[in-house]
């Protein structure tokens, strides 16, 4: 088992492809992680993830510590071998989620005292215990525990929610337990205000990480907002290790994460979209319960390797959604994590032939061209 | 492409082994049908279907003529290459679930009008259109268009019934496309009654079919008069044919029919099973919701080759139904089909070996002693 850290092994602007190295194998950069809330990814089998081409999965603190129980997932030998994904795993702390319960929950300096969305049962998260528990479920990646306030919000709060989460990323580092091959990444905070982002940066980089995370954004800024607190945040991150958008996004917003420089993302997107008929394509979205589809014996993208596309015509996706059968958002969360997955690999080549800008205006110009006719 | 027939390659009593040679390809008797109601099995990719060794599946008329339209099948290649399932299909007439709508259908000796379960439009079978369905469908196996009175019901009710069921057989019949290595079925109707079922296999070999169903059973008669009521009419049917026990379903039913010698059956219970967390085994069935399971780090069933298997716990499976992750009816329904895919090869190796009685003695006793301690 070799140490966690992050190859640099090409760059193009502020693009970087590189190899992250883990105590659960190597994962090519830049890189989306399909999530697995719950230990599992939606409608997919451990194996077909992989099959995607996917490196790393996200796990959920919060609906894990919740049900089956961090303690219980430690006994049965750790997500890895509970949901059958050998590869490195990322757990996020459990802060987004419990902010999301809004009334349910309480926010103290300590943590979170919160009901269950599931039963009501009280719970509390502290940075401490947010810490113990991505332990106990053997995350590669520890997320610290944070505080992350909905936007639009004044400067007074996202300046007071940002110092709040720089004191508990102290905390969850001092509650880490640092292991070969493992990681804890510190996330940065502070809204679109350029001033708390370069803040949080130098409380963080002052703590230390294996890697630093972007938080707080993609929560309703927008997308122009998004890429300019990126502009002037990225660069203040060591360039020598790896960098997380949290909870982003569309195949535009990945595309734009990674020439501001983002090695890693995560978002419930491609698996969401995939259980309600709309497909990611190399042109663009398709709606695949739109009559338009009902008979049409194409693929949903010519080309694309994963099962709906080798296999099936858009009539037959169509039929399974109209149906409400289970096998269309099997099918369909397949082909868009296949999409993302393909995606990520075309920009990691594109940089490292050094021709990321052109490749980036096709993959532009193609969204927006939209489907070819029949 | 050759002629459709059945060979018969072993015998032991009444139980038979043999093959059924089709248009789409070659099946080993005695086999079990996965029902793939509206061209999916269930939560399966059909390339999980045949990794559990299926043969054959079905699809239902009823339920493709309403959605997506025969029509629409044909024009898209017919439901083998719609389904992705190119091996043999067999429908069933529509007969079955037109009955089962009660007072939306009305019931005429020409056929039966009937409003749609999804929208509630006016549709019409009769033997004609059914078998003129089936055809555009392109099945392997095309089945008569029958009715079929709940039971109990009054000798008279019954009698009347499968008399119409027989004039129905024979414009099935006359409607009938003959292709090479297609086949058509009839179907015993009759209920309990020696003497009715007796009337309807004298009907049917009259007109004579390529294989022969026995109807309107395991719709509430219980076990030991559904033996019973094979052990009469079975011997009856010509012996050189494939006989097929409609809608059966326990792995106790299917040793009892072929035992009485069955060659196929299909049944919702191992796919609807799968999805309602009840799985069946060699030690018959678990409740996996159970909190027994929350812990338990062993398989469903010991050297099942299956992935929920092979690859997670009883304790995994036990999350994903608490949790209602759409997975969980994906691996359940995938080990249901295998065992009862392996309940059928076991029992056709013990016909050719002539151990059929102890073979079934011990199926009995394992399914009897429960599952064992951990």
């Amino acid at each position: 088992m070799s140490a966690f850290f992050w190859q640099r092994e090409a760059a193009d602007g502020a693009a970087r492809a590189g190899t992250l190295h883990t105590a659960h194998g190597p994962v090519q950069t830049p890189t989306f992680m399909p999530v697995g809330t719950a230990g599992t990814v939606k409608a997919m089998t451990a194996d077909a993830v992989r099959s995607t081409g996917a490196g790393i999965v996200l796990g959920n603190t919060y609906h894990l510590m919740l049900r089956p129980g961090a303690e219980r997932v430690r006994a049965l030998g750790g997500l890895h071998r509970f949901m059958d994904w050998p590869g490195p795993i990322l757990t996020d702390s459990g802060g987004f989620q419990v902010m999301s319960l809004g009334a349910l929950r309480k926010l103290d300096q300590d943590g979170v005292t919160f009901a269950s969305h599931i039963d009501g049962s009280k719970h509390r998260l502290t940075p401490e215990r947010s810490t113990e528990i991505q332990h106990a479920l053997d995350a590669t990646i520890t997320m610290c525990f944070d505080e992350c306030p909905a936007l639009p919000a004044s400067v007074e709060t996202i300046a007071a929610s940002m110092r709040l989460s720089m004191r508990w990323a102290a905390r969850s580092r001092e509650a880490f337990v640092p292991r070969e091959g493992y990681a804890q990444f510190g996330i940065v905070q502070g809204g679109v205000e350029q001033e708390l982002r370069a803040e949080s940066v130098r409380a963080l980089t002052g703590i230390g990480f294996e890697g630093y995370a972007v938080g707080g954004l993609a929560v309703g800024e927008g997308q122009a907002l998004m890429f300019s607190t990126l502009d002037t945040t990225v660069p203040l991150l060591p360039g020598d290790k790896p960098r997380y958008l949290m909870g982003v996004g569309t195949p535009d917003d990945l595309l734009g994460g990674v020439q501001r420089g983002i090695d890693m993302f995560d978002c419930v997107m491609p698996t969401r979209a995939g259980r309600t008929a709309r497909a990611y394509t190399a042109f663009g979205t398709l709606n695949l319960r739109n009559a338009r589809h009902a008979g049409d014996t194409r693929p949903i993208q010519d080309g694309c390797p994963c099962p709906a596309c080798t296999r099936h015509t858009r009539a037959y996706l169509h039929h399974l959604f109209r149906a409400d059968e289970i096998l269309g958002p099997m099918l369909l969360t397949w082909h868009n994590l296949t999409y993302y997955q393909s995606l990520m690999r075309g920009i990691r080549t594109a940089i490292t032939e050094s021709r990321l800008e052109a490749h980036a205006a096709e993959l532009r110009a193609a969204w927006a061209g939209g489907d070819p006719p029949p």
